[in-house]
């Protein structure tokens, strides 16, 4: 089998509620790593906006409900925020929950497949105060099979 | 138009202050970008040092100063650090806010740009004691046009 | 010198204990880097499971201590955390701490080894309940010299 470098791009899209979402993306990540072909190299996961952020978690409920009270402690919705009072929008608290967290997370691609643990899922976190319709750029790069 | 894989390789330097600078850099970046001329990959920053940091936010002084704020909680500047207490440096704090965020940032590329949202920018953080002169390490990989 | 793009996958294993260890790995992933042949390019870190993370810190032992510090605050140990509540793991911190401090680390290499500061190491945090044999995956992407 020959192997061959290749840059792999599609997006993600998933609709959120307006109150910390954390979506498990783990399978349409898969999915698309499948298309790419890429046996081995790396996976990048990136959610455009300044509201929302990308991690990895054990996706059950209490874990989940764990993480989201952690981070509302670490910018709680209900301070006031420099941002809301220059602009109104009301979700200052968001803006610094995704700075916190990053808008990023790369995992590397091993025989085909996502490089994590069993009970570790990608997650996409929205902290905006509305529904939104959140998009994720994934980009696979490296060896795929050829011919 | 064929295209070939290529690495690109820049450095950009700012000059900080003394109480936690969080400096605008998505320009700099973006130019770099621009010169590497990669249309499709990886733009990947760094900066080099245990008490600066990299990540995302929308780029107005309110939610800067929010982030500053949150930032300030998780690791006061008023404690006292066992790093200050063996090496007298002062800025203990400093260590940990560079630990937390983490010193990386990877953005994926897409027709030559950087995929951001319009309201996220890419910052520098320094949260160290005394002006400084940062280096952020720039790599762009992935498919360029050639000939 | 002629150059070719590479790919090169390792993985490095650790000991841990129970008891929040941030250990230094920054010999080991240098040791895999020098295997690789990469001379430019990246070198993406990756720690499979729910209760670790990866990052970079000055390692002496003050800085380790107040990381530490900090991180006992971000999900302090003692509190009630649903996780624990429906599998009675007990380690329901340590996931929240987890997906807070994020599994990936993304370095760039430049002139066959890795950028970093001086004072600056890659750490493995293993946050755990119990001792755990855990696994690095270290993958090393760019050009290497060839013939």
């Amino acid at each position: 089998m020959k192997v061959a470098w290749k840059i792999y791009s599609a997006a993600l899209e998933r609709d959120t509620t307006a109150d910390t979402d954390i979506l498990d993306i783990t399978r349409e990540v898969e999915a698309e790593l499948a298309r790419s072909g890429v046996r081995e190299g790396l996976c990048l996961l990136h959610v455009a906006g300044s509201t929302a952020a990308l991690t990895t978690i054990e996706y059950e409920s209490g874990a989940v409900a764990d993480l989201a009270r952690a981070i509302e402690r670490l910018a709680p919705r209900g301070e006031r925020y420099e941002h809301d009072a220059r602009w109104g929008d009301g979700n200052g608290y968001s803006h610094v929950r995704s700075a916190l967290l990053g808008p990023s997370l790369a995992l590397p691609v091993s025989g085909g497949g996502l490089v994590l643990g069993t009970w570790q899922q990608v997650v996409l976190c929205d902290f905006d105060n509305r529904p939104r319709r959140r998009r994720v750029v994934v980009k696979v790069m490296g060896e795929a099979e050829v011919g």
